[in-house]
């Protein structure tokens, strides 16, 4: 008799793995984000409108995704993920904001004020961004208060004043007046980039990984996040409201600083895919499991909405 | 020869306890928040506008003073004091936004989106709250990483949806309707009152104190908030626009609904004192140490400014 066969190592397809983690980004915000009673109920409502129901959750995919490759607890990487899209949510939510980018359109329906109201999507907003840090800091995202503190400092050091809004304020500077390539790819890292790049390190600090490691899905967020940006900037420029669900040409019209601004959109398309075949080869080493994450890398280039 | 009389227990007056710990948080808060090169250095300015040189910084000594009766260090109590106080400051500058209370005025001096613009003290006030966490998930400011998640965890409680962000919300949905004084009261621990009590705890926290003993610092900031609060609403209705910095007779204006607006002032004032005294003897057990947060209880009832 002849042994059978060990099981193949399954690897999902990465839109399998997208839909899958979209799913479970979507079951922890709703369970974490409660509808409560009386007049506050209000400002949940427009909690959940912001967080719930839409985007790609290209970052909770990160890190539900690199917490697995370290077998972490899918609740605890779930977590972990509903967090991080509620920041990005508030993001969105202020970015949308009259004084802001004024944009009436998000995900393919009214942007938070148009559907609330301005007051209410401030209030939102700061509410979502002081979730987020509660839940990863609550003891059920992990046992070890450490992995929980890092947490919260990778996802401040993401998002603040060196991070994600301080991005924000340069972009709204600079508004108008031609950036060169070091200083779109600047504004960018801060801006998208490093939100990004801490959802890739986020399933490695779950994991508690060894500093090496947590080091490449940091580079690899890096990359990833870089690309995306580049690919995002070539959608708004070439694609159609319809396509993406946001307004599109809007880079453009504000004179934004983009890559595509700065080196037109062939040798923009060009460096995108240079910096998503970077972003897969720091993963060369984990082998068949990691095949979702790096073709991410070609799925983010690619796409087009 | 007779032996030298023990070195009396020397308690710092009220007055010199406020301004040493208002020193304290002001040095924190400067080097916390330090001016970066380049465009950003924009939004650091208007955070340093909005959090620097101004306030009784009431949270902050309540953070210090609690801290201290544990014998916690005063860099890392200051480092917390200065956390607190960047997100009352950050719930200030948003608060003042034309969309939200539209005030001109703050501490006696303009507000930050008119110092600024509405886009930069958006994004001041979100930055501001980010660092808040930060600073306090960071290693400087606990040894031990259960205490900063404990820290950011009371924070984040404090002033989220289910405390100060939600007291924001009810306070807009319920502007010109009559409340009774629960609905009142409810508002205002969720505005103003639990983010109060945390600062008290937090040096609880710090000290990794009992939880009996923890919880008597709750209750004591729990009752402090609510007779500041009343205090303060006292203020507005009585007090000049030069004796308290901020723009007299607004909440009347606003038709806000206020303790002193559903009680009248006198028995406002009475209600205030009780919640006062109240607070002082949940301190009863602490000595002559706890005499400054005694007497603060008694100054918040009879302050003109």
């Amino acid at each position: 008799m002849s042994v059978p066969p060990a099981e193949p190592l399954t690897v999902p397809t990465l839109p399998d793995a997208l839909a899958h983690a979209a799913r479970e980004v979507e079951a922890a915000l709703d369970t974490l984000l409660p509808l409560p009673e009386g007049p506050e109920a209000r400002l949940a409502e427009a909690m959940r409108y912001a967080a719930l129901g839409g985007g790609k959750r290209l970052r909770g995919f990160l890190a539900i995704e690199t917490a697995a490759l370290f077998g972490v607890a899918a609740t605890c990487a779930a977590r972990v993920a509903a967090a991080i899209e509620m920041l990005h949510a508030y993001s969105l939510v202020h970015d949308d904001l009259p004084s802001m980018d004024n944009d009436d359109l998000r995900r393919g329906k009214p942007s938070c004020h148009r559907a609330f109201d301005e007051a209410t999507a401030i209030l939102a907003g700061d509410a979502l961004q002081t979730r987020a840090f509660e839940v990863l800091a609550e003891p059920n995202t992990h046992s070890d208060p450490l992995a929980r503190a890092e947490l919260v400092l990778g996802l401040a050091a993401a998002a603040g004043a060196r991070g994600m809004v301080g991005g924000q304020m340069i972009d709204m500077l600079t508004e108008g007046r031609e950036l060169d390539t070091a200083e779109v790819s600047r504004l960018q890292a801060l801006k998208t980039g490093r939100l990004i790049q801490f959802s890739a390190e986020s399933g490695a600090i779950l994991g508690r990984a060894a500093p090496a490691q947590r080091h490449l899905f940091a580079a690899y967020g890096r990359d990833l996040g870089a690309a995306f940006q580049i690919a995002d900037d070539l959608l708004d420029a070439e694609g159609t409201t319809e396509e993406t669900g946001k307004t599109a040409g809007k880079d453009a019209a504000a004179g934004k600083a983009t890559m595509v601004a700065a080196l037109g959109p062939d040798r923009a398309r060009a460096h995108a895919a240079m910096l998503a075949r970077q972003a897969a080869d720091h993963l060369a080493a984990f082998g068949p499991r990691a095949d979702p994450l790096r073709e991410l890398a070609q799925f983010v280039v690619t796409r087009r909405s």
